[in-house]
C-alpha cells in the first residue's frame, strides 16, 4: 500500500492534488489505507494507454533521431520503433541496429503494412510540416515533434511537441527569476 | 509590425492570450497598430534571459548526451556546451568534436574555472540524483534533467525535467482520449 502523502512526496506535488487527480479517473484508494500499489500501477497504465504496445515510425535518422532510436526507455514503456525513415540519400539504405533506413516516400505503404500508429519527427525545422502532412496522410494517430517549428495537424491526430531549445530557454528564465527574488543578491 | 492576431496564429493560442501574456512583462504593443517585431523580439529575449550567452556543462556522453551535444539549436539560442563529463572509463579522455570528455570528479573545479552555470544531466536514472548533487555543490544555477527520475535540488537552483518517455505516454493518452470523443468510432 502507499498513501497519497507517499505518492505526493515521490512526485513533488501535494497529497490533496494526488487524491484529486486520481479521483478524476476512478475510485482507486481506500480512506485511511491509501492505494494498493499493484492495482494503482495497472490502472494508471490503462489510463495512459500503456496496457498495450505501440508501433512507432521515426522520421529523421540524424543526431536526435539516432539518439531516440537508441533510447531504451521507449521500448520499456511499450513504444517500439518499428521503422526508420529519412530523405537523405546518404542515410537511406544504411542500417540502424536491426532496421534499414527507408526512404520517406514509402511512409504510407509501410505504415499500412506494419500497422504504425505514432510518428516521431526528428528532422530539421524547415522539413517538419511536410513530414507531419505525410504522417497524417499515412494514417498516423499521433505525432511527437522534436523539430523547432509549430506544426498544424487535423484535430483527429494527437500532437505533442518537445522543443529542447525552449527547455533551456525556460531554464534561463527561471534562473533570472530566482535571482530577482526579494532577499537574494542579484548576481547579474 | 505584427498584430496580436498574427502572433496568435503563429503560436496556436488566442490573440487575447497573447496580449495578456505580453502585458505581464510590460507595455510592448500599440493599440490598433500591434507590435514592432524587432523591439518585441529583443524584449522577449531579455525576458527569457537570452540577451547573453550561457555556459553549459553536459554530464553523460552516451546516446542522448552526444545527441544534445550535436544539437545546433542550443548554440543558436545562446547556450554553449563548454565541457562534457562522464563517469565511464571508456568515455573519459575521448573526444566529442573539439572537447575532451572529462571525469565527473572534476566537475567542481571545471565549473569554477570555466564559469559554467547550467548543467545538463544525460545519465541513467540511477545516477541522476548524485550528478544533480554534484552540480549543486559545484555552484550551478540551473539544471536540465533528461534522466527518468524525479530530482531534488535546493530552491535557489532552477530545475527543468525533460522526460522523453513521458512525452510518448502523454501522446498515447491523447490518442486514447481522441478515440473516446463522442461522435467518433472507437478504434480500440
Amino acid at each position: 500500500m502507499i498513501s497519497s502523502q507517499g505518492l505526493a512526496h515521490l512526485s513533488g506535488v501535494t497529497s490533496a492534488q494526488v487524491r484529486k487527480d486520481l479521483s478524476c479517473f476512478g475510485n482507486f484508494g481506500k480512506r485511511g489505507l491509501g492505494y494498493q500499489v499493484a492495482r494503482l500501477k495497472k490502472e494508471i497504465r490503462l489510463i495512459l494507454g500503456l496496457n498495450r504496445r505501440w508501433k512507432v515510425a521515426l522520421v529523421g535518422a540524424g543526431n536526435i533521431g539516432s539518439a531516440l532510436f537508441s533510447y531504451k526507455e521507449f521500448r520499456r514503456q511499450g513504444f517500439d520503433i518499428a521503422a526508420v525513415f529519412d530523405v537523405s540519400p546518404d542515410r537511406v539504405g544504411q542500417r540502424l541496429k536491426d532496421l534499414h533506413i527507408l526512404n520517406v516516400d514509402s511512409l504510407k505503404p509501410e505504415t499500412e503494412r506494419l500497422g504504425l500508429e505514432i510518428g516521431v519527427i526528428a528532422v530539421p525545422a524547415r522539413a517538419a510540416q511536410a513530414v507531419a502532412d505525410r504522417m497524417v496522410h499515412a494514417g498516423m494517430r499521433g505525432i511527437l515533434n522534436f523539430a523547432h517549428r509549430k506544426l498544424f495537424v487535423p484535430p483527429q491526430v494527437a500532437l505533442r511537441n518537445v522543443n529542447l531549445a525552449v527547455e533551456l530557454e525556460s531554464l534561463s528564465f527561471s534562473i533570472k527569476a530566482l535571482n530577482l527574488r526579494p532577499g537574494r543578491k542579484a548576481r547579474r
